[in-house]
């Protein structure tokens, strides 16, 4: 991360000792005094506008588009976020990668094109690949900035996941409360509402109505159940 | 290099334990049963054409040619030269680097693009890095293969490093020979000979004329001295 100018390291319920002696590693103490810890995925995602899952995509079925490391669109859309807001590059653990649970709050996947035969990387090998390959292009230059500019008036910036999921979050209730999902559903359900949401890629103010929509509802359903 | 289709791992004077444990590692056992060993960087290289040694050129005084990984000019130099024959990526431990010796056998060094203020990686993610980027281009469309065609018919093809130490060490003994390099020359001075033969990129027709000049030249220095 240090190498290619990334500074903001967050974690989720890292592994005691193995952080503890992380820290200690030569060459990166301030980025890692400085790494925050987090309890789940959408507390260390909470203020930042592109969640990009990465998964060496092998086994599982996926929910969500599968982007490739290195295509020109993948490489774009990343850094036109940058411009715009926080985008958060999240990796699972070497041994299990990301969850269903995890992915549900990203809004798409990124794959590292490496042999069909061998895709699971690594994990530091696969961090500093994605960031060499984010950092390897050009800076925006002036009038990408001034585009930025115009995309940062309030109301038009894309919503960061915390206002995503406040919008997630009241409609699962409302789809329980209407019956539509059992009051004891299961977690898959759920993460295929958050997908749901991901996927419309609500500006802040949009999603500001949707919650006063939504939260609407939600009385109502409660004061007639 | 398994992920990304590398498949010839060469190591010179491997720490033994260390390699033991990596030889154990999950993923890539295949790769590292076939690892050769080699007493030195000129064994291990000796049959390429091509030998590109790794640097993060902070603190020394380069004598080569210093290229930067991502570059398309960088890429397409690497590219024809695995079309034509085997390259060599060099890299050096973990703590030092490369030594200038070991450099002296390099055509040319390359440089991956990272912060000024932390240029120095973790070896394997610089690995992992550079493969990535070899990798990540198109492969060569007939057009070019039939470019590599031609290259190949013998003579024409770029000297081999073994080809090209031949020269060098013949090379040697006739400036020892002549005077203008001490019977007791120093390592440094042979260093630079030997840079300044890499950079003659030596065709084998021409290697093998310039060995038979060399020999005769030493064969009579000899006679006289």
């Amino acid at each position: 991360m240090s190498n290619f100018g990334f500074c903001d390291l967050r974690l989720v319920n890292p592994y005691a000792p193995s952080f503890r002696e992380a820290r200690s590693a030569v060459g990166a103490v301030s980025l890692l005094s400085k790494a925050r810890q987090y309890e789940s995925v959408a507390d260390a995602v909470a203020d930042c506008n592109l969640v990009i899952g990465t998964t060496a995509a092998a086994r599982r079925e996926l929910h969500h588009p599968l982007r490739r490391l290195g295509e020109t669109e993948t490489t774009s859309l990343i850094r036109r976020q940058l411009r715009r807001g926080h985008v958060a590059l999240l990796f699972g653990s070497e041994k299990r990668g990301l969850s269903n649970e995890d992915f549900s709050h990203c809004h798409w996947l990124l794959r590292i094109p490496t042999r069909e035969e061998h895709g699971s990387m690594n994990l530091g090998q696969a961090v500093a690949v994605c960031l060499y390959e984010i950092a390897r292009h050009p800076q925006p230059g002036p009038r990408a900035a001034k585009g930025a500019g115009v995309a940062k008036t309030d109301g038009n910036r894309l919503a960061n996941a915390a206002e995503v999921e406040r919008v997630t979050a009241v409609l699962v209730d409302v789809l329980r409360g209407s019956g539509y999902l059992s009051a004891s559903s299961s977690s898959m359900a759920e993460q295929k509402v958050r997908r749901m949401v991901r996927r419309l890629n609500l500006s802040t103010s949009d999603a500001q109505v949707w919650l006063g929509m939504l939260r609407q509802v939600l009385w109502k359903t409660k004061r007639i159940g």
